[in-house]
């Protein structure tokens, strides 16, 4: 029987999704229709994204699972009408790219490139830099992107610990967890990466007061979520110099409202989010794979868990 | 029998030599007297860098080898009154300084970060970058310093291609070697990185012919040596835009002269030597456990070979 599978992510994104969807679902042996509209009661998979105009999931009473193109879920799992399976996106390249941009990031603040990047001519001052295995990185969120980041840190040579809300295990990372693990944590991070979801636990974990445990001129990478962070305790922290550099690349409101002071700090990097991207080619095989799963009787890969919210 | 070591590297860094050299040749079980300055005849051994005032080395016939302190010989491989052996410093802390400013640079181009780090506010232009995967770094040289960023490099998941004068095999990188073999490297580096000994051989290796090979708009590292560049070359291949970023470790006068055009490009970062350090820790062990094999009767570690000029 043909499985209709309905693309609800955006006519934009279907430009660049059909033909990857279709070849990486025809790959799994499946006999699939792809289609942007189509009668809810026909419907057996839903392929979502959050800017989706879909947000009423009764109609779809076939469906048996809803695959998020995102990582992450939270404008989604918290709809009421969603009672049918969500998974969430675990891409490699998105993975791939999210080790990128914190290896690449975490190395500009340790070497201090800015400073050569935008150097006066004729600057020469020859400072003895310390090397990574001196130098101290915190990774908030052990997840598949926070752990993945971790191990390539660790591969650099650098002092990683890592913070999970509940107790991680990871080669070459010293990890910490719970509330009193995060103190420790924050206290030794010089340079401090956030790559947890957003949940109400997080909400704001980068507030006044655990921005004053961090070492004095501690910098911060964030390509997690802009509700990581109070945006007012960032600028705070900056101002007086708490914090002397960040980079973020996720916002409370993308794009970033052109009024918002965060563009007025030169100690702020800000990148259009852009850290990590789903990429169609590897992103459609996940999807086709996850289907091709159920349709076996096997579980739902990446499900995620509305209690806990990811 | 006590050994007498002259450390002519210069007083000011005999400031942070002298203790962890002293350390060092403890630990190694010699009994020596380090000095720096010492009648040539009771020198055992001559702890050398390019800025000492010791130019003349036939009076030393007692000594038994001439220990580099900095990675690069080509001041001193020349002086015809050094008939002693010669090593090069092969220290650990240099390596690993510059695997990571390598690293660092590359994920920089690679990335486009220049742009948002010096973004005009409220600039929100999102771009697919492409992943390590899809991107070409060719390193030129492959020694201990070449070979070590190489590998880093395609940890990251780059596609690294290596060239060195002689055949080499290194896992994870396509290695080439030979006249042939470098205009291939060079056709297809996206960005290039330059890790060659200065010798007649790579004097000038990146010339007008050898930039034109360049794909458009390549971008180049150098950590290595400032001969190995033309600069009149480079700078044409910057302004007609064959080359669209350089940043640049080394060259040909040091510090760079406050009137060199290389100052008034912004395609251009100069970064002041600073790429790879030598570290009194590690580097004073290295001196030392050579020193030991010596007068082990062992042949000496990373010994300069006069006619290849490293």
């Amino acid at each position: 029987m043909t499985l209709t599978v309905l693309f609800a992510a955006g006519e934009e994104s279907f430009a660049s999704y059909r033909a990857p969807l279709e070849s990486a679902l025809a790959e799994e042996g499946l006999d699939t229709s792809l289609f942007t509209d189509a009668p809810p009661e026909i419907v057996d998979y839903i392929i979502f994204a959050p800017s989706s105009s879909l947000q009423d999931f009764r109609p779809y009473k076939r469906c048996k699972a809803v695959l998020n193109l995102w990582a992450g879920v939270e404008r989604i799992v918290h709809n009421t009408t969603l009672t049918q399976p969500l998974a969430r996106m675990v891409d490699p390249g998105l993975t791939a790219g999210m080790v990128e941009y914190v290896c690449g990031h975490v190395l500009r603040y340790h070497l201090g490139m800015d400073a050569h990047i935008n150097a006066a001519p004729g600057t020469w001052e020859q400072r003895d830099p310390p090397l990574a295995s001196e130098r101290k990185v915190a990774i908030l969120g052990l997840g598949e992107l926070g752990s993945a980041a971790a191990k390539a840190l660790a591969g650099l040579g650098f002092v990683v610990i890592g913070w999970s809300a509940r107790e991680k295990q990871l080669d070459g990372v010293i990890c910490q967890a719970g509330p009193e693990g995060l103190e420790l944590v924050l206290r030794q991070a010089e340079i401090l990466v956030t790559l947890l979801p957003h949940t109400p636990q997080t909400e704001s974990i980068l507030d006044a007061k655990s921005l004053a445990l961090l070492p004095s001129g501690a910098k911060i990478i964030n390509p997690g979520r802009g509700a990581l962070i109070d945006d007012a305790a960032l600028l705070a922290a900056i101002e007086s110099g708490q914090v002397s550099q960040a980079t973020l690349d996720v916002f409370r409101i993308e794009p970033l409202p052109a009024d918002h002071p965060f563009w007025t700090r030169p100690e702020i990097t800000i990148t259009p989010h852009i850290a990590a991207t789903t990429r169609p080619v590897s992103a459609s095989r996940c999807i086709a794979q996850n289907i091709a799963r159920v349709e076996q009787g096997l579980p739902l890969l990446h499900r995620v868990d509305p209690a806990r919210g990811y």
